[in-house]
């Protein structure tokens, strides 16, 4: 203890002199000494200072120190690069790189010298091998790494290891970094950059991840070289048009810019929605958020953090926005379910964005639940402002995400309704494609209630890092089943996805925005338009978001419109979960099960039983997580039910087994979907009680519908009727309404209206 | 407040004169005062007194007055009966005996006559009703009610209501309980008993509940007939010998007898194990202690807590060590999953059994978890005893649980191991039938981690309560799936249940316990067997829970030996769950399902995929609740593993849609089955990392057999071997044992030893 204090006069003091003698030229020496990457010899200097008087801070380095601690008794193990993700020298490297960066940080705040010698150890080891790798055996990847199967493994080794660098670079001898650089560091950036060109020069995660892999070595070494090819790209990369990646995405498209601003102009919307959707731009955030750390500290006058207003920070509140109640990203795209802002990468994302924005407190309240922080002077803020209590709830409103670089692209609209008892979230999906991990999924939508999915989105086909489902990477069932229309809560028509689930047709189109009003929260309104997704079809999906006083939960109006130049066969598939309880017309189940088709992904569903309509209102109750749901539908008499359930065609079980309510609708070209999708009451099994387990809703019916309008009429069992009218063509708000609907006549302002029926 | 004070004081005073005066007659004058039935005077008082002091008793009296006043508010509701379990009259006339109880409670303590008032006033509305009504008009029950559609319920009634009655006897005036006695309970009374002998004579769940809502309107009504019908049964009953009840189960069995008495006696072993297993248990509680601790406060020198070694009270521990984490009952026979002891009639049960027992401090900590205490003297004792902090924590131990009223028809253990990340629990079945309940699966067992199902059983096919699904009550699938032996993990042979599905069969046997061993808490051995399943073949099931030093978890060593007299077919299904990630074998899945067989349950699993196996060894892994499972199993050559899913045939979604993993042994009539069971590993979905998906287990293989021994040869991945030994007919523990295996000799003492393999 004695020691430790006396360092920390020694240090105020030569901080003090330091300071003084330096005077105006104390900018550009920081920007001189090390470190001065993520961790800055201030911002270590103000952690010394405060160890042990910041809980969360000091909690985060207690079990940092524990596991670099244990790492380091292991010794330096370095295999020769062989297996995929979840094999042995993928994640000992993985491990590596974690330990390396995280072994720097301890160094620099606890200056124990065990902690830089391991750190060079390890990275002698390396640069001892490197030199003599050829690529990575596994052949699978459009750009294979040499430490990995992937170079975008390697990159996330340089980001991390980088970091390691900065923070031993003044220990080590000027002769040891020589060796270091000349065998291990630039021809690690060399080969991830010009050596790997399809990779690090596109506008994707991995290149954004390549960039700035090459950008902090680069300001590591002070190597201005490396540093304009991460922040420009690569003047010439020879990259052919047309080229794809193992996902099946493009390399680049005619146009296309390079490098981290290129990165941050295109996929980027003004809203800080990223198209690849949240499970990406998680993903990405790490690199994004550490290089324009590292650009602020090293090179302030770049201004990274206010680059198109801000768009960085604004990023990380639109992801934050993008979470379900436990904080899980909504599974847009391809996306794993259960990744959450408790991942590492968003712990630095909170970190950096409380600290070189304006302090938002409610931060910190996304900051407490992560339960960490990032070792650097960003985290120490954000724990000090904990210790402080000064966080605020971080809340959730409903919210429209705009897609594309100019925010033209269609979009994201998440409608919320939040009381005491209950949380309701609706994703409604009306983006551009989001590059190669986006689905073939237009005017889709999923449904959540207390963090619990009731209309599910898929996610991807994929068990992340579990080396016997195909090294980790992607099965072919996300191609052949994730990625298609059927697999998602939207329209498909005669069985084929949308853009006939070709990457290039859906990557020039996105769908449109008619209307986003949440301005009476009891009645939320969304609308888009969609007529790429099968040519010769418009459909135009609105959804509200109704809370009605007398009912226990907000239910939701699904109108989906579908126009066609010609007859269609039409499916509008429901994904929910949990058990069937009853529905009020006759059904047949099957007793062999066929594959719902034979592609397009209905090859993985079987199709369980069927009903043809004799009716023209449909209703289907279910039950899961302790409560009942009900759809009631308008539907025409012939129109049919398909109840199915993946699982077809799967010779590897890579499928989950989940259930689908189907309506189908033969021979259309002018067909309205119109349901209500409702939570109502509660079982509780220990005291075995069901309370509300029937629907409220006895009838949906479509009132009226011409060119311009549609109307829907709500039939409570409590004998209350509800209309929901629409203007179908004329977003205005302020533009006034007339429609004569049963011989009474409705007058309003805006887009739609919701109101009783009136008594003619 | 000062008024509230007065009162106290002026009770306080009343009882010191009443003590004074009353002197010696104390006792039975206050057996002959009300309340006398669950409330006492004396234990009125002392709650009076301790009002506002003893914080889960007044939290659990404010939720009750919350409640009741709700209630009070919509009036007297006493519908004319007309629907099932889930409907609004049976929901109806449910919720006013739960009410009743609560209000006379409320009346009590609080001394608010508008309690007394509603409670008369109810009792008034249902002895206007009463007499006019003729049998429920829903058909279903072997024995029909006539508020509800079972007598069962329309006992639950009375059972509640009897202890308002008691609460406001003295309250009301001679000419009210007169007619109340004469127009509604008495009646009552009468028709449960001598008016549905079929459902008041049997040793059945039901029966409890008729003797004691008889009973217990008794002692209020000081009617001894209605007493001694009670505790004694009806002396004659004209029942038919065969006649079944509508869930298949006898009547009456030549020799049973009736009442109270005999339900002690009868269904519950000397273990406090009760036959027809934990959910019924459960439910039986409350009657069983309810009216013992009516008896104790009103007949103190029948010591009903003594009887039987203090029965009732042993009783209550085998509940709660009959759960899992989460306190839920394990689902054996007929049994809801999630009812657990925090159901009501378990916090009487905990109440009681911490009052009228010794004040096992134990309990206290289960109460807690309950979060509520019973309105009277035993409850206040409970929250008094939280309140000074005295509970210590309930220990679950492995135990052994014998079946039949003198404990010799078999049984059921449960193995657990505890660590401080991770419990175990295996739950094995070698009962009786357990009455109308039970289900076709002699030596099935069930295997829990932490609360959650590794190896379900399926439990009961039925949505208590919920009505769209037959009223609330039993499914057909009960009997065509549930109670089907292909429904557990046990042996199937030739596609047919245990003693062929027959209930009278089956109620002739049990099977017999060979060794309990829990000793060495790293090696818990328990062995059954039973003879009579199939006529011909006896089966000998071993299952040991492992601990190794190296290994994370246990794991359990499934020994099954099948020898018949003829060769069979021979099916062992494991009902797992979540997803397969891997198996060491070819297989091919199905491209279109049919069902496994045509009866016996299999007509209800889709065959989903197969294999027939060309080694040895056969290992199959999956993925649940975020942890990699492994069945590593010796096998022979032609032997077959089936894929199958729950679901075919199941015309109204009846059934929930789970997986199985089934190993299939055709044409064999000495055959052992001799599986790993093994979980490890885990998988962090926001680190994306897995940590030991891979299974330990390298190989499983029978390396000794003959008619008295089997040893079974473990080889871990590690290289490392181990041998599991067992003496196969002798169950001494003092035996010595001598084998010779490849070449080298083991010894030991007493029914089996875990050891390392010699070199030879």
């Amino acid at each position: 203890m004695k020691k430790h204090t006396t360092t920390i006069r020694l240090h105020i003091t030569y901080l003090f002199i330091f300071s003084f003698v330096m005077g105006f030229a104390q900018k550009s020496s920081e920007i001189n000494t090390h470190p001065n990457l993520i961790l800055t010899q201030k911002g270590v200097e103000d952690i010394r200072v405060k160890l042990g008087s910041v809980p969360l801070f000091d909690e985060t380095l207690a079990e940092t120190k524990k596991e670099v601690d244990l790492e380091i008794q292991k010794g330096i193990l370095v295999p020769i690069p062989k297996d995929m993700a979840g094999g042995y020298t993928h994640e000992q490297h993985k491990k590596n790189f974690l330990t390396l960066q995280k072994a720097g940080v301890l160094f620099q705040i606890l200056e124990e010298e065990k902690y830089a010698i391991y750190i060079r150890d390890m990275f002698l080891a390396y640069a001892k091998m490197y030199p003599t790798l050829p690529l990575h055996p596994q052949e699978r990847s459009y750009a294979r790494g040499k430490i990995f199967w992937q170079c975008l493994n390697d990159a996330n080794w340089l980001v991390y290891a980088s970091q390691a660098y900065d923070c031993i670079y003044s220990w080590l001898s000027q002769k040891e970094r020589k060796y270091l650089e000349k065998n291990l560091f630039r021809p690690f950036a060399d080969f991830l950059s010009v050596g790997s060109p399809q990779f690090f020069n596109r506008i994707h995660n991995h290149s954004t991840w390549g960039n700035v892999a090459v950008g902090m070595i680069g300001l590591v070494m002070k190597d201005q070289e490396l540093i304009d090819r991460a922040l420009y790209g690569l003047p010439e990369d020879n990259i052919k048009a047309g080229q794809k990646d193992n996902d099946g995405g493009f390399i680049k498209k005619p146009g296309d810019k390079a490098g981290f601003f290129a990165n941050l102009d295109q996929p980027f919307s003004p809203d800080g929605y990223y198209t690849e959707g949240p499970y990406y731009q998680r993903y990405a955030m790490y690199p994004f958020m550490i290089f324009a750390e590292a650009l602020q500290n090293s090179k302030p006058e770049l201004k990274i953090f206010e680059y198109k207003n801000g768009l960085l920070l604004k990023s990380v509140y639109t992801l934050l926005n993008l979470t379900d109640d436990n904080g899980a990203f909504f599974p847009l795209n391809d996306g794993q379910k259960g990744m959450s802002y408790k991942s590492r990468s968003l712990v630095s994302a909170v970190d950096i964005a409380y600290y070189f924005g304006d302090q938002d407190t409610s931060l910190l309240s996304i900051a407490k639940e992560q339960g960490k922080v990032q070792l650097d002077a960003t985290g120490l803020a954000v724990a000090v402002g904990l210790k402080e209590n000064k966080e605020t709830p971080f809340i959730k409103k409903s919210i429209e995400l705009r897609d594309g670089a100019k925010g033209d692209e269609g979009g994201l609209a998440i409608l919320r309704h939040t009381s005491k008892e209950n949380s309701t979230a609706l994703v409604f999906k009306y983006t551009a494609q989001g590059l190669s991990h986006g689905h073939y999924d237009k005017l889709s939508f999923s449904l959540y209630e207390n963090g619990e999915e009731v209309l599910q989105d898929y996610g991807l086909a994929r068990f992340v890092n579990i080396e016997q489902k195909n090294g980790g990477g992607y099965l072919k069932e996300n191609t052949t089943w994730a990625k298609q229309t059927i697999a998602h809560n939207t329209i498909v028509q005669n069985e084929t996805s949308h853009f006939n689930g070709d990457f290039e047709t859906g990557s020039e189109h996105h769908s449109n925005k008619y209307v986003f009003d949440v301005t009476n929260n009891n009645v939320q309104v969304v609308s888009a338009v969609e007529k790429n997704a099968y040519p010769g079809t418009t459909m135009q999906r609105t959804l509200v978001l109704i809370k009605e006083e007398e009912l226990e939960y907000p239910y939701v109006l699904d109108i989906m419109e579908v126009v066609s130049d010609k007859k269609q066969k039409l499916d509008l598939p429901y994904y929910y979960s949990g058990q069937i309880i009853d529905a009020n017309f006759e059904y047949q189940v099957e007793e062999s099960l066929q594959p719902l088709g034979t592609k397009n992904g209905y090859q993985h569903l079987w199709k369980v039983g069927e009903a043809t309509l004799s009716q023209n209102n449909a209703q289907f109750n279910w039950f899961s997580h302790a409560k009942f749901y009900s759809i009631t539908s308008a539907v025409e008499i012939g129109d049919q039910v398909i109840f199915g359930r993946i699982g077809a065609n799967d010779p590897a079980f890579n499928l989950r087994r989940d259930p689908v309510y189907m309506l189908r609708k033969e021979n259309t070209n002018n067909a309205v979907f119109a349901s209500i999708i409702e939570p109502h009451g509660r079982y509780n099994v220990v005291s075995e009680s069901a309370t509300d387990a029937y629907s409220n809703i006895d009838k949906v019916s479509v009132s009226y519908k011409d060119i311009a309008y549609i109307a829907i009429t709500i039939t409570y069992k409590s004998k209350k009727e509800k209309l929901f009218l629409l203007a179908t063509k004329d977003a205005s708000s302020t533009k006034e309404h007339e429609l004569k609907i049963n011989g009474s006549t409705y007058k309003w302002k805006g887009v739609s209206e919701f109101t009783k029926i009136k008594n003619k």
